[in-house]
């Protein structure tokens, strides 16, 4: 089971040595994580699929009983260590708009390239889930979904910065 | 810098082996990501804190300007490689909620061990986010932070199961 050879790895067993170890908390807390995909985003004639390996198929049971998904994914065409050193961006590739932490917009660039859409479930079937539309390349790398709960992913009283506001 | 240390890793550079190359698909994409704590949740006097490390302190720049925030997190307590086999749960620890695929609910067991909770910011100080509450245990190590944008995360016209919906 390839499963059983995931592991997360304390700063001491990282083979990047003293770089991490020496940027490692005081606390024994576990510097990195390791994340696999568990599918990959496929566009085919105008329909866009969720496809699940396989052996995670099993994890899909019920998600048709929720109309909405939130994909987690994986920016791979952004993994660069320049690319994930980028703290702020003029949002949207606008050098109008302010700059702004990586933290405080939506950048396809951050420490950790994870991306996140809400997705509208058009169907479940096998290891493939069909949503209205993502806005995530072809054969993009997909991490974990989770349904859209409205008691704890409904915000009310939302406020936005100008630059992300209607135009 | 440490972030320069930071790779993605194909899978025949993974010293895993074996066990990962065979589970590969035929392209050669990506098995394996590695992630970094970007900080972690403090709870103090209850005051709910993310805490940055300093090093990503520029990556909050605007987001004061932000009501909501998502915050991603990682289950550091279920990290093993038994938990992150888990496929199906009673959503909430119910039996009496039906047996269900970890993609289509919240549970805290799942492949990948991401958590996503959405956070009212109250205060953003330094590398500190105050937010009015989070779903997440003190010292969790919180991977990445992205404002609530209502254009992509609002969703209309909602379903949900019965087990998880209102009383």
């Amino acid at each position: 089971m390839i499963r059983f050879a995931i592991t997360f790895v304390l700063a001491a067993a990282i083979p990047l040595g003293d770089a991490v170890a020496a940027d490692a908390p005081q606390q024994a807390a576990a510097t990195e994580f390791r994340i696999h995909p568990i599918g990959h985003i496929k566009k085919a004639n105008d329909r866009m699929l969720i496809v699940l390996d396989k052996k995670y198929q099993d994890g899909l049971l019920g998600l048709e009983q929720w109309s909405h998904v939130q994909v987690i994914w994986w920016f791979d065409k952004n993994d660069t260590p320049q690319q994930r050193s980028i703290l702020q961006v003029h949002p949207r590739g606008n050098p109008q708009n302010p700059l702004t932490g990586v933290f405080a917009c939506r950048a396809p660039v951050r420490p950790n390239l994870i991306g996140l859409s809400l997705c509208k479930v058009l169907a479940v079937n096998d290891n493939v889930v069909e949503v209205e539309t993502i806005d995530a390349f072809e054969g993009t790398p997909v991490l974990d979904l989770k349904p859209f709960a409205p008691g704890q992913d409904l915000a009310s009283g939302v406020k936005v910065p100008k630059w992300a506001g209607p135009k």
